[in-house]
């Protein structure tokens, strides 16, 4: 990692959110802090704080996403930004304007976020290291690279029921290959001194490199979990499924689909985690997702709380008493 | 219809607006003043009352609608809430999410309103009585179901012209069969106890079962609207008229298209009433869609105040002085 | 042109945006210094007046746009108005909805402005020819004809740079023929006096009335641009050197592409503008577009502050010590 970290300004606060990688303990710390102050915001009658007033900020979002942009945008509203939804497959393709020109006028109407999802891994950093001074970017999933908020609000989710990360067993089931969920989440878990954390999933959706990230690897499901504090189970590409790499939904779900008895191998207290959109019957069953172990629904809401949190130390506005 | 109304809370007040059907007088009549209220807002120069601030509303759009989308999204954004616009169709098709999943995680995002418009019959109903404590549904149209807010609107007007329902004769011409409008209308009509209630339209386009709605079939226009105190018609979906149902357009506006000459056969001061879009030349004629007795412009005004009011209620934020 | 002008109102002030052409001097100077009085919004930390609270604005872009719609929703959002976005294409196409009875209806829902773009030249102005008396309508770009926001902009970024236009020689470089941006621009430069006003094009770009307007025609870049201070470079629409009126891009760039090189003709301190978006390499080399006498982004923020101001003059709130 160089030196000077691109997410960072000149006094190492927050200025983009990119990746988890490179960032230090005590800024996930902060930003979890910092969330903590925004989950009663969703339970209040005015569910809105002033923070962003008159920022504008804008979903440039050139794959498709329902969930991810509806939390981006609740989020900025919450926090009572203007938000600006580019219609970035017209945009592109109509007139024919290359995306630096396209960010250049962005900046030039004085905006303030970008929030980048894109197909490319390195697509929000290429856009980060090419802004103005005054804006920040948010990474909302590049490719395989990273889904740095993502990550966030699992830790966020993790802290809440576990308290401390240190003496925690942690296993991500899944394609880890293609996931730039786990990617983060395994930087996110390193850097906050889970005990052991562990990957489970076939030989094929293991990236070689697996062993430089500090996880331990596991092709057994019940094996993989086994004693584990944290179940975190990864949305399957229905698309790689077609492909070579695995034989069909249903011989995944027999093998590595999460079931009431296949989690019993794990601590009786075990959390069950999914980033979503859950394919019930291949990742996991029913019983699991809408079991008592369950705190996939908590993400969802954890998210919002998160997207604040970043959104708003991004722009130097972080809540009073909240770390940066 | 069972005891425990769904639309209604423990204590009897208006939670979801799914249909007319079941609806209380007293609670068609309360939702009418309290659009009347919020009448004044569009004339004012901030046409915004902070009702709602906060809230956030979700439109979920299964079937395209400009002009229904429109008026909840301005009734949301006068009432000061922050409005979602869900493309469903990406959404649902595109990552093979569950319609229960979604509106889960809607709700774990602490969303406070469904707006929901359906090509299936019932839809609304359904994702009712799924949702959370916290959550309204408002049915924006369910296949041939119901059109609740539309036939509140035409209520709203007939009322703002007429007064009193009691001494009314009420013709509804066009399309009954497969109107959602007419089927609400009927129920809100025979609910405010009218005098007599008639329905006009070709024998293919009359449920069998009109008779047990309490209305009086017309097949002749002029018989069906003679003497009425109020005509509304019905837009017809041209795509039935390439069945077998009906021989034309031009065959159908001369039986059952309105024309200042047919006209005559209703009271003087009768008024002309239509959902729209309007087809001109079909369902009526533009001398009358534009003269002096149609009202048309009129229900879209007051779509915007009855909208505002049903959202306010069914969130517990009537304004001052409504009952409730 | 008609003595009545129907961009104004009785009492001559502004109430349509649709054409440069029969505004008066004193009133682009007038909807200039409106547009000063917004440049600081932009700058500060809540960038926003409550100018337009409460207002709601209808964007009807019947022809595809990103940026130009977009500058429009950001100025609207700063000047605190609600901002609905129809769906033409979706709205007009599904249900046979006649565009009268869409404008009926968007009036009936108190709208109070229609910002319009179509692909036909004078669908701004029919439009405005038939709106209720408390809309206002502004132009936003109409086939061939005119592009009056556009013109302002450069208006401005014109006079910030160069304080007065009476000693200009300006120079318009580019498919004059099929430009509105370029009719709107020669309306706006004759009015407000500048020195000489050039054209310069190939013959097949070179409307045959050129000479009319008051122009000098050019078929030489750097003849044209000789000791101009401002040059304009115009978007060339890639769809028409399909046709036989250009013979290719790279051959339009060797005769009419602006490099620094053939920039060297003009005055030492001339600005270089263009509407965008660019094609670099088309119209303009990319070492001429990032230069230093490139203003093309300065028009850009030019154009949220330009359109703000005109937005508030039609709803008759331009900001405190703007003349109107």
């Amino acid at each position: 990692m160089i030196p000077q970290n691109i997410q960072l300004d000149s006094q190492g606060r927050l200025r983009h959110l990119l990746t988890i990688e490179g960032l230090k303990r005590q800024m996930i710390v902060d930003i979890l802090d910092a969330a903590e102050s925004f989950t009663t915001v969703g339970g209040q009658a005015v569910k809105k704080v002033p923070l962003l007033r008159g920022k504008a900020i804008v979903n440039l979002f050139f794959e498709p996403s329902t969930r991810t942009l509806t939390t981006f945008e609740l989020a900025a509203k919450r926090l009572s930004a203007d938000v600006l939804k580019i219609n970035v497959g017209t945009s592109a393709t109509n007139k024919g304007e290359s995306l630096l020109d396209m960010l250049r006028n962005l900046e030039a109407m004085h905006c303030d976020m970008f929030v980048v999802r894109h197909a490319e891994s390195g697509a929000a950093h290429f856009i980060a290291s090419q802004v103005a001074p005054h804006i920040s970017v948010i990474n909302a999933g590049d490719g395989r690279h990273a889904h740095p908020t993502q990550a966030l609000l699992d830790m966020f989710t993790i802290r809440r029921h576990k308290k401390e990360f240190a003496p925690l067993t942690v296993a991500i089931v899944g394609d880890i290959m293609h996931s730039r969920v786990a990617r983060s989440q395994i930087h996110a878990l390193t850097t906050l001194g889970v005990s052991e954390l562990r990957v489970v999933a076939p030989k094929t959706l293991i990236p070689s490199h697996a062993s430089t990230l500090g996880v331990h690897v596991f092709h057994d499901l019940t094996e993989g979990i086994r004693d584990a504090d944290v179940v975190i189970t990864l949305r399957l590409q229905k698309e790689r499924m077609e492909s070579a790499l695995l034989p069909s939904e249903h011989e995944y779900f027999q093998q590595y689909g999460l079931t009431p008895e296949k989690l019993k191998a794990a601590k009786p207290d075990a959390i069950v985690m999914h980033p979503g959109p859950i394919n019930r019957g291949v990742e996991v069953s029913s019983e699991v997702a809408d079991g008592p172990q369950s705190v996939i629904l908590e993400q969802v809401t954890n998210g919002i709380a998160v997207r604040m949190a970043v959104m708003s130390m991004v722009l130097g506005r972080a809540p009073e008493g909240a770390a940066q």
